[in-house]
C-alpha cells in the first residue's frame, strides 16, 4: 500500500482542481498585480476573484480579507494590530492551549514587550469555562484570542459566545480559525468575531499563503509595512499563484464540507472506535462531540508517541505525536498538559487528521495493523499500567 | 507579436526549470518538513538543499539564510531586529531612493515609534556622498540600511565600501538587495555586510518567496514569533515548493551570471542607444556606467510616463513608469525627484528592465515602434520644450 496519509492538521494535499488553477501564472501570466499593463492588470482580476471566494466561504465580504503568507503571519499581524490601535490597553486574554503562533507571540510580549497576558485552562476534556473568560478581561484588555478548533485534540470553542461576550464588554475578539475554516461551516457577517486567522496549506492550497479577516471598520495597523499592496494593510508583492490556489480551495471547500462533516467524519468514526476496541489503554483525548469531524487524538497508554509514529512510518501511514510545529522537542504536548492527561498517557497520543483524499481501505489497513505495533512496544516498555505517573501540571511561562 | 515583456524588475518570468523542480511538492511530496515521518522528512532535506544554493549564489554559509514570505518581509525584518537587539540606539541612517519597503518602514519608524531617521541625498546620476553617510553615522546609530541597486535607476550603490565604513563605526550594515542578486556576482563570506534581503520573484523564482541573510553571530531578533522552524528565527510552516523554487532559480542565476552581464545587458544598450539616437529629449536616468545590466530607465520629455504605457501595452509592450509598488499614483518616482530630474522629464520616465528571455527580435520591435509613439503624445502634449519646469525638491516625509 502506498502513503496513507492521516496528518492533515499538519498539512494537506494539494487538490489536483486547485494545482490545475493556479498553474499558469507562474511562467506564462506571471505579471505583478501593481503594474499598469494589462499583463499585470489580469493577474489583478484573479486576486479580486480569489478574495470573494474566500469571503463566500467565511460568510464576510471581500473587502474583510487580508491575504498574508501564512496562519502564522495572520495570528501575528491580528494581536499586534490589537496592541497598536489600542497603545493604552496592555492586557490579553487567550487560553493554555493555543497554536505556537499565538502562545508564544502571547509569551514573548509578556516577558519582552511589558504586557500582562492571561492564559485560560481547560477542563480535562479540553473545554473552556466561559466564566473564567469573563472574569478574565479587564478595562485594559486589548483584545481576547481563542483558536476556533485545537489543532491537536480537534476540539472546538464556542467562538460565537466568547464573541458576544467580548462585544459587550467592548474588548476586541480574534480566533485562530486555521483548523475550522473549511470544517465547520460559519457566517461572519452573524457572528461577533472581529479577527480570524485562517491558513491555505491546511485546507488543500499550497505552503505560503493564509488571509486574515478583519470586520469592516475595526480599527487596523499593519504589520509588515511598505507598499501599498492590500490597500495599504499588508506590503509585499502578492503572492498571485498562492493567492489562486487559495480562492479555489476555499470555493472547494465549501463544495466539500457537508462532505467533510458526513463520510470524513464517518472515516474518523470507524478509525477511532477500530482502534479504541482493539486497544487496551486506550483513551480519546478531547471532548467526544464538540470536536472537528477529521481528527482523533488517542492516547496508548505506557508508550512512547514516538516510537509509534516510528513504527507506523515503516508502515507508511503517517500521523503524528502532537503539533507538527512544535515536534522535535520531547517534551509531551503542551495542550494534553493543560487537559491533565497522565504523563504516561499524555507521552504515548497520537493525532489522527484526515481529509477528503483518505479512504476506507486506508482505515482498515490501520485498524489492522495498529494493535499488534503497540502491543509489541508495550512489551519493551519501561512503565507498567499500575503506575501511571502524576497528572502533569501546566505551566504558563516556559 | 506576443507580450514583449521588459519589466524584469517588478516581476519575472519563472523559469520552467524552476517549475519542474517545485512542482512535485505541490500534491505528491506535500509533507510538512516539521513532521516526525519520512514523507514530511524528505521535504525537509529539499529545503536544506535550497538553502546551500541560495548560499552558494551568495557566498556565505547555508546556516546564515532565513527563508521568508518576500523581499519586503527580509526588509521589515532585518530593520526591526537591529532596533529590537540594540534597545537603547534609536537612529537609523538609510537614503531617498530606497525602495518602498524600507523607505515606508522607515517613515513609519520615524512617525510612531519614536525612532529617528537620516535620508541620504543622491546627485543627480544618482550617486551617494560617502562623506555624507559617514557624517550620519550617530553613537545610537542601530542600523545603515542601503540598497545594493535601485529599483528604478539600476544604479548600483559602493555596498562594499558602505560596509566597511560601518564596520569601522560599530554600527550594523543591512542592504536590500532585491534587485542585485542573480544580476552581480556577490561573495558575501569576503563583504562586511552584516544583512541582506533578496526576493524569489525577482530572478524567475515564483512570487511568495524570500530570504534574509544574517552573518553568523550577528545579534537577531525574529520578526515573526511561533513555532521554531527556521530555529526559532521565522516561525510558520516553510512555504516548501517557494523555497525549493528559489534554491533551484538561485543555482541557475549563478550559472547565468555571466550572460546577464554579457548578453542581456548588450540588448538593454542596444534598446538605450536605438531610443536615444531616434528620439529627441530623451535623457538617461543615473549614472550610466555604475547601474545593473539589465535595467534602463529613460526620461522622454514633455509627454506622460502613464501615456507612454498605455500606447505600449496597445503594442504588447510592458514597461513601467516607476516602481511597480509606488505605481497607482500619478506622483513622480521619488526616486527621480531626489536625483532632482525636472518636473517635465521625470513624468515622462520608462523603465526597460530585460532578463535572459527577451530577444533581439523584441529589442528592434521596440526601436522601430516606440519613436512614433513618443512623437504622437507629444503632438498633444500640454508641455513645450520651453518649459522645463523647476527642478523637483525631494521630500523626506511624505
Amino acid at each position: 500500500m502506498s502513503t496513507i496519509y492521516m496528518d492533515n492538521n499538519a498539512t494537506t494535499k494539494v487538490d489536483p482542481q486547485v494545482l490545475d488553477e493556479m498553474l499558469p501564472y507562474f511562467s506564462e501570466l506571471y505579471g505583478n498585480p501593481s503594474s499598469m499593463h494589462r499583463f499585470g492588470g489580469e493577474v489583478g482580476g484573479k486576486i479580486t476573484e480569489a478574495r470573494e471566494r474566500v469571503a463566500k466561504l467565511l460568510g464576510c465580504e471581500p473587502r474583510e480579507i487580508i491575504f498574508t503568507a501564512c496562519g502564522t503571519e495572520s495570528d501575528n499581524t491580528a494581536i499586534r494590530s490589537a496592541l497598536n490601535a489600542q497603545p493604552g490597553k496592555k492586557h490579553i486574554v487567550t487560553t493554555r492551549v493555543e497554536h505556537p503562533a499565538i502562545l508564544s507571540l502571547c509569551k514573548h510580549l509578556e516577558k519582552r514587550e511589558g504586557y500582562e497576558v492571561t492564559f485560560l485552562n481547560v477542563d480535562t476534556d479540553g473545554n473552556l469555562n466561559l466564566n473564567d473568560l469573563k472574569a478574565a478581561i479587564r478595562d485594559d484588555t486589548a483584545v481576547v484570542s481563542v483558536m476556533w478548533a485545537n489543532n491537536e485534540t480537534g476540539v472546538i470553542f464556542p467562538v460565537e459566545e466568547i464573541g458576544a461576550i467580548c462585544r459587550e464588554k467592548g474588548v476586541m475578539f480574534h480566533t485562530d480559525a486555521v483548523q475550522a475554516v473549511g470544517k465547520i461551516p460559519m457566517n461572519l457577517s452573524e457572528m461577533p468575531i472581529d479577527m480570524l486567522s485562517l491558513s491555505g496549506h491546511k485546507l488543500h492550497a499550497p505552503k505560503g499563503v493564509g488571509a486574515l479577516y478583519v470586520r469592516k471598520a475595526l480599527p487596523f495597523r499593519p504589520f509588515m509595512v511598505g507598499g501599498h499592496q492590500e490597500r495599504g494593510r499588508r506590503a509585499g508583492t502578492e503572492n498571485t499563484t498562492g493567492i489562486i490556489a487559495l480562492g479555489r480551495a476555499c470555493e472547494i471547500a465549501g463544495e466539500h464540507i457537508a462532505e467533510e462533516n458526513d463520510s470524513v467524519k464517518a472515516l474518523r468514526d470507524k478509525l477511532e472506535t477500530g482502534l479504541m476496541e482493539s486497544i487496551a489503554d486506550a483513551k480519546l483525548n478531547g471532548d467526544k462531540e464538540k470536536r472537528l469531524p477529521n481528527t482523533s487524538n488517542i492516547s496508548f497508554g505506557y508508550v512512547e508517541g514516538e516510537a509509534i509514529l516510528l513504527m507506523m512510518d515503516q508502515l507508511s501511514i503517517c500521523a503524528s505525536s502532537g503539533s507538527a510545529c512544535t515536534s522535535g522537542s520531547l517534551e509531551p504536548s503542551h495542550v494534553l498538559r493543560a487537559m491533565g492527561v497522565p504523563f504516561t498517557f499524555a507521552h504515548g497520543s497520537i493525532r489522527f487528521s484526515l481529509s477528503r483524499f483518505n479512504t476506507e481501505e486506508e482505515v482498515d489497513f490501520i485498524i489492522e495493523n495498529l494493535p499488534r505495533v503497540i502491543e509489541n512496544l508495550r512489551k519493551i516498555s519501561p512503565f507498567s499500567a499500575k503506575d501511571s505517573g502524576p497528572a502533569c501540571t501546566p505551566r504558563s511561562t516556559e
